[in-house]
């Protein structure tokens, strides 16, 4: 690929920059905490474990941070951004399908947080955060899976179905 | 106490005032994420337990954040003031006394972040990170304990002896 | 005044400790910048002048977060800190009063940014940002001046009047 | 471009995403003040003066920032990206050529905070400082110029030249 091929509104993203800009994505005061955190919980715990963990404290966030009732997908969407954006945790988008509710989650910081090979089960915290509110507003006996765990721009996809 | 009767220099802190300011010394962005992580933690572990934790991350922290080497104790000072400043994670003091080396580390996130009421465990992250540093400075043998936990401004003593 | 004499909820607040903490009111990345804008103008400009330079960029910063229509003052209140608190910015308090409107607008960055000595001035864009706000939701005529201009805290007050 | 055109190491970048991330280059703490900021100057200012202001602010914040003295290029490399780094102000690399020395600035926060159209004058602010920091090293009737000027990733080049 070369910067004359991209298209207009496109920006050419070479291989070494955005690392540096990846890293604004974690506030600097806990990159350095949450990145021995990630290393300590590696070496106690499995994966598994490790995105059960992450799962139970992204409850409680949501938990702290209840959304105001909504009767459409795009009122509930934007309460979780207006939690998100507040912090600077990326952007959400729902969208209804067949099977059940697609959520996109984009620009999260936890690749940039707990580094990129953790990213896995650091995704459990957004799979939790979104199992409380839905199953807040009344998504009784569903859940959540993650269907693409956080890249390294943070950015997961998740799936709420029976 | 009246605003009146503070002397030059001091500020007037009144009972409600300084509580706003004191949540910047965390970072928003993780802000919930750590309360959430703080009362998973607790119900999870006990205080012991969760003190020994953050001890263990502490030390990584540190082991990933390395002094360059020092002869004297104001050097060793000036480079862990070094990291932490960059942090903004508070102000270290060290002072050599009889009984061994009395460390004053003011200014830390870990009440703001935590919870005051976890503030007592969530000092085993200084705990670790200082005995981390003087281990590799060469004081083998000698174990950091802490002689006050972090107050709600995140401020901890903590002594290094045999 | 000695720590002991400080009464239940309140924090001791010795002559130094707060300055570091105060430092965090405004995010390091602009602390620098912002200092040396702050000695360009005063080098280049009168103090009142420097006073309506901010109250004009104070209008467009209110101009550019308007504020949803509110039937109340408690709700325009609301709507302010709607604002002020997603960007670290402090809290705002009205009062109405015989006199007009008392604005009361605690822990603004603005000390911590330009230098306590240039708080005066900068307290400006306060003024301008109020005026903004008031003259959008009907107070066509209304005029807010500074009554005390933003002291070691950011902390200033405001009036809406005649 | 699909992303499976990307190569081993090259991120996808689609047209919309890294929006959202450079944003995150500016501390939202201040996003709204300088965007208001430069608004104000460019009604009041011609750009080559705006050049000029910001240039005098660049001088300003170098001199508040001094460096320590270095023999090579590499060093003072060194002592400016600390100052950078220190402030998620991006990244600066010197390149010594025959007709003087290259400056290449990746990722400042000028086009995140000023706006992408200010960023051509806001540059100014990077001139003045790496032209007092030159001063300072000693080199006595040498002149930064822009060679060019920040892009939407804040990234600019500058020449210092007889």
């Amino acid at each position: 690929m070369t910067t004359s091929s991209t298209t207009a509104g496109e920006l050419p993203c070479g291989s070494m920059e955005p690392a540096h800009i990846h890293r604004l994505q974690c506030s600097r005061q806990w990159r350095g905490f949450l990145a021995a955190l990630a290393e300590e919980f590696v070496s106690a715990l499995a994966p598994q474990e490790l995105g059960t963990l992450m799962a139970r404290i992204g409850m409680r966030f949501a938990a702290e941070h209840p959304l105001p009732a909504s009767d459409t997908v795009q009122g509930l969407q934007d309460a979780m951004n207006h939690v998100w954006s507040a912090l600077d945790w990326g952007v959400a988008e729902l969208h209804q399908s067949p099977a059940g509710m697609d959520i996109s989650h984009r620009f999260s910081p936890l690749a940039a947080a707990f580094g990129e090979p953790h990213a896995p089960w650091a995704t459990g915290f957004l799979q939790g955060a979104y199992q409380q509110w839905f199953d807040a507003a009344g998504g009784a006996g569903l859940r959540v899976q993650i269907a693409a765990a956080a890249d390294t721009l943070g950015s997961a996809r998740l799936r709420l179905a029976a």
